[in-house]
C-alpha cells in the first residue's frame, strides 16, 4: 500500500480520465485496459485470471479487500485526489486495472460446454454486462460473440456484469453465421430467441444435450441470416399486447429454462438433489 | 395543437424544472402529477384509465401519436423551448402529463386476479419500474405493494415501466405484513422469493390455483416478518458462488415460472394453444 498525493504521479496513469479516455485495443492510442469500479467488482478481478496491474483507492476501501497474494501496488488517496485523476467522483471508492489476458477460442469455450449464449448485435454496454451477471447466475458455460456486438471488457459492461464478465468465459466467431457450424458439429441445438409469434414456447420444448441460446439486440433483434442458421426459434410467451421483455431479462429467462432442459443434468446447473427436474 | 414559444407560458406550469420538481402527493406542495415520455410511453398512457391533462412536445413526435379522442390540449413547441420549460435537454421529443386516477384497493385486485406479485421495500425506481415491465409482459394480474416501497408513478419509474406501470394493476396494502391475509383467504398460495439455500426450488414447485409471488428489495431482501407471514419460501436455482439476480430479473424469472405453473391454466397467460404446458 502506497500513499500518494500528487495528482499528477505518473503512477496514476492508468487510472487518468476515465470518462472520456478510450481504452479500447481496437482504437488508435487504446491499451484495453480492464477497469474494474467498487470493493465488490475488484474483488473479482483479483480473483481471475487477469494479470491486475494496480489498485487505487480510499484506504477504507482498500482495507476490506484481500489483497494477500496480489502482485500489483496499491495506491491509497483521498476521495478529492482520486476525483481529480479520474475525472469524477468515485463512490464506490477502490479502482483496480488490469491487462486482458489471452482468451480461449470459440471452440474451447464450446469443447467444454453444455450450454452457451450466443450473441449477435448487442451493442448496448448495460445490456452486454447484464447477459454476463445473469449467465454466471444461471449457470450458462460461456458467451460467444457473433456479429456487431460491444466489447465486454469495456468499463460499464464491466461494471454492470458485477465482474461476472472476468469469470464467464468469452469468444468472438472468427466467421459469422458460419461459426455457428462449430456449434452444431459438436451436438448443440442452435435455439434462437425471437418473439415472433409462430415460434416455438420455451415451455413446450423438449431436453437437450447441449444447448446455445442466441440472442439478438434489443429493437431489431436477429438478423434473419442469424435466424437462418439456427436449429429452431424459440419465444417467451408474453401476455397480450406487451412486444418484448429487455434482451438481459429476456435472456435470463432463457436461461433458466433452457439450463433446466439439459438431459441428464448433472445437478451442476440445477443446485444439486434438491432439483428434481 | 397549440404552439407555444413563450417558456414562461403558464399553460406549460405542468411540465416546467422536471428534474427538481417532486410532484408526490405525499410530499409538500406536491400534485401528484403522472409524467409520461416518449412515443411510447405517452402512447399506453393515452391509451390508459388517467385522466390526461395536457401533452407538450416537438411537432414531429406529437405528429406520431394517435390523439383521436383525447380531450386535452397538445403544445407544440421547439427542442429549445422544451429544454429550457423542463429543465433538460429532453431527446424522447413528447411528454404528457396526468392526474391520477382512483386506484383499485388490494381486495379489488385480488378478486380478480390468479397471479399477482407483492413487493416489500422496493425503493429502487428502476427496479420498480423493470418490475412492472416484466409483469406485463408475463401475464401478472396486478401488483401489490407492501412496507417501504417507492411511488411507482414517480417519472423514472414511469419510463423504465415502458409505460405498463399505467396499466398494470397496482394497490398498497392497509397493513403490512397482515395484508397478505388477505391473498390467504381468498385462495392464494404465497411464494417468498429469497437466494436462501434452504428454499424450495422454482423448478420443484407443482402447480397453483392461485400464486402471489413476494419479493423484496436488492440487498436487504425480504424482512423475517414477511418470511414468516409466507407459505413457502422459494429460490432460483442458482450457479456455484454467485449470490443473486437483480431484482427484477428475479421477479421475471419467477414470474415466468409461476405463470406456467397455474393449474388449468386457460393459456391467457401462456400464449394460446401452441403451449400445451
Amino acid at each position: 500500500m502506497i500513499s500518494v498525493d500528487d495528482v499528477t504521479d505518473s503512477r496514476l496513469d492508468d487510472f487518468r480520465d476515465l470518462a472520456t479516455a478510450d481504452r479500447r485495443p481496437d482504437r488508435p492510442g487504446g491499451r484495453g485496459l480492464v477497469i474494474a469500479e467498487g470493493t465488490v467488482v475488484v474483488g473479482r478481478l483479483l480473483e481471475s485470471r487477469y494479470p491486475v496491474r494496480a489498485l487505487l483507492g480510499v484506504e477504507r476501501r482498500i482495507g476490506e479487500l484481500d489483497l494477500s497474494g496480489v502482485d500489483a501496488p496499491a495506491y491509497v488517496a483521498s476521495a478529492d485526489t482520486m476525483a481529480r485523476v479520474v475525472g469524477f467522483h468515485l463512490n464506490r471508492g477502490v479502482l483496480a486495472v488490469a491487462d486482458r489476458p489471452v482468451q480461449p477460442t470459440a471452440g474451447e469455450i464450446i469443447d467444454g460446454a453444455r450450454v452457451v449464449a450466443v450473441l449477435e448485435g448487442v451493442q448496448d454496454h448495460e445490456n452486454l454486462g447484464s447477459i454476463f451477471r445473469n449467465a454466471a447466475a444461471l449457470g450458462i458455460d460461456g458467451v460467444l460473440l457473433g456479429a456487431g456486438c460491444s466489447d465486454p471488457l469495456y468499463r460499464r459492461s464491466v461494471r454492470v456484469s458485477m465482474g461476472h464478465v472476468l469469470r464467464v468465459p468469452f469468444a468472438t466467431f472468427d466467421e459469422w453465421p458460419n461459426g455457428l457450424d462449430q456449434l452444431r458439429e459438436r451436438g448443440f441445438t442452435i435455439a434462437a430467441l425471437t418473439p415472433r409469434a409462430d415460434a416455438v414456447s420455451l415451455r413446450s420444448l423438449g431436453d437437450f444435450e447441449r444447448v446455445a441460446v442466441l440472442l439478438g439486440s434489443e429493437g431489431p433483434g436477429l438478423t434473419p441470416v442469424a435466424l437462418a442458421a439456427s436449429d429452431l426459434a424459440v419465444r417467451i410467451p408474453m401476455a397480450g399486447g406487451v412486444d418484448s421483455l429487455n434482451v438481459a431479462t429476456a435472456a435470463a429467462v432463457a436461461f433458466y429454462e433452457l439450463a433446466g432442459k439439459l438431459s441428464s443434468a448433472d445437478g451442476r446447473y440445477l443446485g444439486g438433489a434438491a432439483d428434481p427436474r
